[in-house]
């Protein structure tokens, strides 16, 4: 973790960057309320409910200043393209959000009561459903064919690194290729694609557009990575969830597949049946695993191993584009994902 | 209900109608296997699950027969596009099914083990969003932004009809036109979708490609409709599923609807207290409520009603297109949809 004064001037560049896309981000949000025409009056309430619950519009974000940085419109001018896509960015998160919650029989999203605790796993399911289905038919009322397929490819990558995850659930033997493929997969894919579609509303070249799409699987994984050592660092209240919460899910993430891997036998047996009990790990079992995380640096490594794919994602855009406002924000996007403190 | 006779005149008719397309419908399969290509066992293994559960394919055979019937490929020839959409739809509709047992809490799918009883609500909600996005996607690859339009629509109409219905559940006021445009969303979206990506394969005028729409919405809507009436008169072993299944979840449908409105007002008190009940209705609720329908002609007008959406479709339909075989086909199915006794 960093210090204090480290992290108070990581948020204030961040909020920076936030900042500067900032009549991006307001036309996106236009958009995400335009959207919701439903003649169902439940469909636009549910969705309404998961869409102000807080989220950073880190992908529409993403979008946007790849798109700027492909030269979709000239600065200060507003791109429509750009609000849509990122529209279409963040009603596809939130349905993946809705569809965890109900996999993962999440009571709590972002430090409020979840979807589904309101409106039931029905309600999460199918509005989730319709979210999917509004984000690509956007999409595919923009004309452009390449755009369509790259989302459809995100969905279906997404579901399948949940799937994989879901399958290897409680594997205290997971190799940490498997675990960095499920990352790719379920998170990556989607903040790779909003470069990836950023990107295709500019004029670049193939080798550009391929090292937008390349920074920002790269950027997606340090993302995840981070957020995976998180939630074994998280202040509860800060951070909308409870510490260990992928412990309790019997979800293998790098700590503890580092912890697993140093660990001495007798340490590891204990973590083996943590990781099997169904029910709620117990705060002494935490603070057991917590502990052998700390004796073998498995935190400090996890964290280490994001910083590598956000270092590489960097060198990867500067390789391809040069210094200018856009690649900064982005650069400061990809150092932002692995310093955050939640 | 027809006669022994009857119906074993419409199944023998209905299964040269399946016969008929047995080459696209092969194709289809050959597809459905084939686009089943997950690097994640798990869902591969799921979704054979639930395709190879004993489904009609009833979707890729009017999108075969629209098809044929829009000249896309001359009789006897095969047509890659049918083979590719006819998996599309069923793609969709089987992810439907996934997400409805879960919705549903649904224990048994066509007489066998739902996937969520094998992989919980997880591997349905997960393989589902799956295989709409590899539908999307399959699609995509076709090339015709008009076809991926209409998909997607059919997606987003399907989960508001699934909304809606959820939201109107255990309402005893519902109105019929409320309980139309909830069928007409939820399943005729897709029928119809059916018989218009279909027919844009083909070479037909708008008013025809409006006509075979026209005709997919209003069969798809007497499908549901002889559907609902079935739930009060289908044989559990041939059918499935429990007899008086919607009553269980509270879901209003037309039988019930005109009991509710024909019956006395100590029969509808009755009525609304046994809809009001979350739990499974005991046999002599379901024996009451079957009773009332009886008093009241409600299975029989309600099967009427589907009779009217089959008639009008068929109308619609030879209004368009000259006689043929494939015309011929397209009236078989809307007959048999409400003809059938499962």
């Amino acid at each position: 973790m960093n210090s204090p004064v480290q992290q108070l001037d990581l948020r204030t560049r961040a909020e920076e960057v936030w900042a500067r896309y900032r009549a991006d981000l307001d036309a996106v949000e236009r958009e995400l309320t335009a959207n919701l025409t439903s003649e169902v009056a439940l469909v636009g309430e549910v969705a309404r409910y998961v869409l102000g619950g807080g989220g950073k519009r880190f992908r529409p974000l993403v979008l946007a200043a790849s798109a700027r940085l492909a030269g979709a419109a000239p600065d200060g001018q507003p791109c429509p393209e750009v609000a849509t896509l990122g529209a279409v960015v963040e009603y596809i998160h939130t349905a993946t959000l809705l569809h965890d919650d109900v996999v993962d029989d999440g009571d709590i999203r972002r430090g409020q009561s979840a979807a589904r605790t309101l409106w039931g796993n029905a309600g999460s399911v199918l509005v989730g459903d319709y979210l999917y289905a509004r984000a690509l038919a956007m999409s595919v009322s923009l004309g452009r064919l390449p755009v369509v397929a790259a989302l459809t490819s995100a969905v279906e990558e997404m579901s399948e690194g949940e799937v994989f995850q879901l399958s290897v659930c409680g594997d205290a033997g997971l190799a940490e290729a498997a675990y960095l493929r499920i990352v790719e997969l379920k998170t990556a894919s989607l903040i790779r694609t909003a470069a990836q579609v950023g990107g295709m509303l500019g004029q670049i070249s193939e080798t550009q557009l391929a090292a937008l799409v390349e920074y920002g699987r790269l950027m997606g994984i340090a993302f995840q990575v981070a957020d995976d050592a998180l939630d074994y660092q998280g202040d509860a209240e800060v951070f909308g969830k409870a510490l260990g919460g992928d412990l309790k899910d019997g979800k293998i993430t790098l700590p503890l597949l580092y912890a697993l891997t140093r660990c001495s036998g007798a340490e590891r047996a204990r973590l083996e049946s943590i990781i099997a009990h169904d029910d709620v790990a117990c705060g002494d079992d935490l603070a057991f695993v917590l502990r052998v995380m700390r004796d073998h640096g498995a935190l400090e490594d996890a964290g280490n191993r994001a910083r590598e794919f956000s270092a590489r994602a960097g060198q990867v855009l500067c390789q391809a584009f040069p210094d200018g406002p856009h690649r900064a924000a982005l650069l400061e996007l990809a150092e932002y994902v692995v310093e955050r403190d939640r």
